[in-house]
């Protein structure tokens, strides 16, 4: 980027700052912007910081949303007493894309890494225990992602809520829809095995 | 991105506009920016305005700049008298980072493409005939890309100032740097076997 001037220079800087784009990408980005009509990069700009100021997270289920409540908790026709938990709002939005389920959600904002210094605290699992505390929830199904630390949240949130009276479930590993055997790992096709289930269930 | 709240929508919508942006990456783009501190956020937003707002071109060359000339017309040190014609800043850029030119460029803005509806009168020609005519100039640098469209903007240049008193070269094909001849494609051996030189050249 040298020979560029000095303001070009800097807005591939912050644009390098995204993850997954290196120098070369964000040159090209910048070379957009430059070329871009100003009304649109203004836009995106204006995009930035309307984003950063009116975004917030919903008090009951910490999702992302620029009203009081999200759209979800604002849903009288959700049911309330199942509480999905998940990592982040992406795996929120995935949920209810799939169209699975009516329930609310809880976002930790997070899994356990002690490696990388996340523990409990830096979840909302205290948000989760006072919302149990606080309404009738009768099922808590867990959606952490499938790794190390999803699954060690997951065993933490059954450890924390095992007084209450509430069932605790977990979504089912398994091979994916449209999968293939022969392509699919070890540990995968073990889970798969081990949750099989009676074909009448079906 | 169904689910996300309406100002992450948008803001996704933006960042997509970024050309080779899909909306997947779009997406992470925008999770960064809603985690990311309020000022980097800020800092990326500013930078998008500043760039718009004071980055314009060189009169001479037609080269980005922030000041009245650029840095190169600017410097006395240049030579004035070998213009070196590229399509684009990028292409000043890399010639530049090669060290390998003290002259001054011409920035063309494009290359001719018909079916683009690009013609003569959207690139920057006039301005560098009557650059030309005002100034002593000994030598064109043609240093558009090796393309069709840079092949044609090369052939309209030569045919343009044809009857002033000006050498026009064009920048060599070949082997690239470092190459290996059983990976070169065909036309560009062709090309590096009709530009050959005595050995005593080099």
């Amino acid at each position: 980027m040298a020979g560029y001037p000095p303001l070009v220079k800097r807005l591939i800087k912050e644009l390098g700052r995204f993850p997954g784009i290196g120098e070369k990408t964000a040159t090209r980005l910048a070379t957009f912007i430059l070329r871009a009509p100003p009304d649109e990069a203004r836009m995106l700009a204006e995009s930035i910081m309307e984003v950063k100021e009116k975004i917030r997270f919903c008090p009951v289920c910490f999702n992302l949303t620029e009203r009081e409540l999200c759209e979800i908790c604002a849903d009288p026709s959700r049911d309330g007493e199942t509480i999905c938990v998940v990592e982040e709002p992406d795996s929120l939005i995935a949920i209810e894309e799939s169209g699975s389920f009516r329930g609310t959600y809880h976002v930790l904002h997070g899994a356990l890494s002690p490696l990388d210094g996340i523990g409990p605290e830096r979840l909302r699992l205290q948000e989760l225990l006072d919302r149990i505390g606080r309404n009738q929830v009768r099922e808590l199904i867990v959606a952490t992602n499938p790794n190390v630390q999803g699954e060690a949240t997951a065993l933490l949130i059954t450890k924390l809520v095992k007084e209450k009276d509430i069932k605790v479930t977990r979504i089912a590993l398994g091979i994916p829809f449209g999968g293939d055997l022969k392509y699919t790992d070890r540990r995968t096709l073990a889970k798969s095995m081990e949750f099989r289930r009676g074909m009448k269930d079906s």
